[in-house]
């Protein structure tokens, strides 16, 4: 019999398989080929970008040279433009303004054949900080109510360009799937007075722990119950914080060793599949006290990685309704007994 | 400047790109091989399928047996099962349920070669006029809260089979964007004490016409101002009705006139595109009276149609804030202007 599972943050009912469930040897990944260096994301090339907003440099390196690290451009064919004001206005009963925001390149090593998953974990600590760093920059811009941090990878998830990056898009409205998350852990924190995430982080180490694939010092990874596609992995910081810049210093080395565990995992469970991640992180200007309490103790920041192995169908496509094929509980064992690469 | 358009009923916004704007042969649709029938789907083959659980049939010809216009069987893989009690239940702090459900196939010709865009007007009022049949049998079952009624044509949108055909699935819960349309029509109404749809029709009709495809006696094709896909058309009753099953026999040669041209249109213009169509309805056993209105007087049903020609990347994938490459007047006058093969 097949299991109805409800999203406890924001209710939403996934129809989970549970015969015939589907394995990772179900999944047909087609191999991507690879294409040869050096792009205009490679080290030597900085002049074939727009001029850097952000680089993580050694030995004081001028910018837009080599030397760098890390290094955050502004997206050549933005979807958002970075000039001008919002101009709210109404067309009859219907709101639009200006696509006013940023759209920006995190190039996230010089090299042009190492994807995210071979990078060391004090790189992909550098990474993250990086995000930090120009989300607290770009909310300092009155304009913007919203950072969203993605990568996409493999030309199937939506990447067009093989050279590891992720991107960010600030914009001038918060969008829909926060709100919600918003909304869904503001109700129970009004019913229980305790954060919905940090109660579901005990229940799945404690209670369960049959959909958990890592829990350091610091993170859980882990599938969720409710699952929408599979191994569909969240990671979520122990630490009760609501906004991806709390992180502190001493944790970027605990995260980025999940992160890149989890992406070893997937590349040798399922054989290096096209994913997409997002941070789920708070809005900037966020209301400083409410009666039952702010966002600051009802939201939770978290990672959520989806591997793209199936394709949407029309139902889901439409109706946000999903089908998920694996159970969380087979995703995560398979994960859990991975043994990425040396 | 790119625009942020935000949907007038659940309050989404869509980046819609205003430069460069997308026309149709930017998008490349890869022709699918025809597979040659008959296939299980075929007039002489009903023996390979699930017993039929309605057709439409003349000369008394016998059930499962050729001799049938438009035939509903049950999914031989379906999502959900039909036997069962729900037996809802919490797991720690998430709820599940069995996954009891319809799941049925409505196979729309006895033909293999015939696209649904293929049939005629008459035919093609057949099919409509058995998803009410379908619906309202289904909502005689108490288990059932909605049923989502809906079409993938092409290997792209999900479909693992050519022969013309379409599903439904009836489900314990209502799906979460039926919920939000829900939420969304009925805080307009009460705001207006009218139908937020109805309205809709009226603006695009008579102050606006540039996002409008056809416009019939009753009802209206139009590219909606927050549309998420490039070229994503809704039709729509101008008459207010909240749910499918009250078309009234005179009106189904209308719909099935606009469904059929809006789908040859498409296929000329965009190049016999893979697509979805989803109906949105409302639900079973809704409340009765309200304090300030009911779904029958707040909702009003209308068809989705999306052409699958764009990737959704990561951030729309995991985030629900979209891109469109083609703002909705442009898609309109492509689809106004095409001329459908005689």
């Amino acid at each position: 019999m097949p299991e109805l599972r409800r999203d406890p943050v924001i209710g939403r009912w996934v129809i989970i398989s549970t015969e015939r469930a589907k394995r990772p040897s179900d999944f047909t990944v087609v191999p991507e080929v690879r294409r040869p260096g050096p792009c205009f994301f490679c080290e030597g090339h900085e002049a074939e970008t727009p001029p850097e907003v952000f680089a993580l440099r050694e030995n004081h390196s001028a910018p837009n040279c080599p030397g760098w690290q890390v290094r955050v451009v502004p997206n050549k064919y933005p979807a958002l433009r970075i000039e001008g004001d919002l101009n709210r206005e109404g067309v009859g009963m219907c709101d639009m303004m200006n696509g006013v925001g940023a759209h920006e390149v995190i190039v996230e090593t010089p090299e042009h054949d190492k994807s995210l998953a071979d990078l060391d974990e004090f790189h992909i600590s550098k990474i993250l900080w990086v995000y930090t760093q120009r989300i607290s920059d770009l909310g300092r811009d009155d304009r913007f109510k919203y950072v969203l941090v993605f990568k996409n990878q493999g030309e199937a998830a939506g990447a067009s360009l093989q050279h590891a990056h992720s991107q960010l898009i600030a914009t001038p409205v918060t969008p829909k799937w926060v709100k919600e998350e918003l909304v869904g852990a503001r109700s129970y924190y009004e019913y229980k007075q305790r954060c919905i995430f940090c109660d579901y982080i005990k229940q799945e180490t404690r209670l369960f722990t049959e959909r958990l694939v890592m829990n350091t010092e610091g993170f859980v990874a882990l599938s969720p119950f409710a699952a929408r596609f599979p191994f569909e992995i969240w990671i979520l910081p122990k630490r009760h914080m609501c906004d991806f810049t709390y992180i502190e210093g001493r944790e970027f080395g605990d995260l980025a060793n999940v992160l890149r565990t989890v992406l070893n995992k997937m590349r040798v469970a399922l054989h290096d599949p096209p994913f997409n991640f997002i941070i789920h992180t708070s809005p900037f200007r966020r209301p400083r006290a409410g009666y039952w309490g702010t966002i600051e103790q009802d939201y939770h920041w978290h990672f959520e990685i989806i591997p793209r192995l199936t394709k949407m169908a029309g139902f889901e496509w439409g109706s946000g309704f999903y089908i998920n094929p694996t159970p969380p509980e087979v995703a995560a064992q398979v994960l859990r007994d991975a043994v990425p690469e040396a």
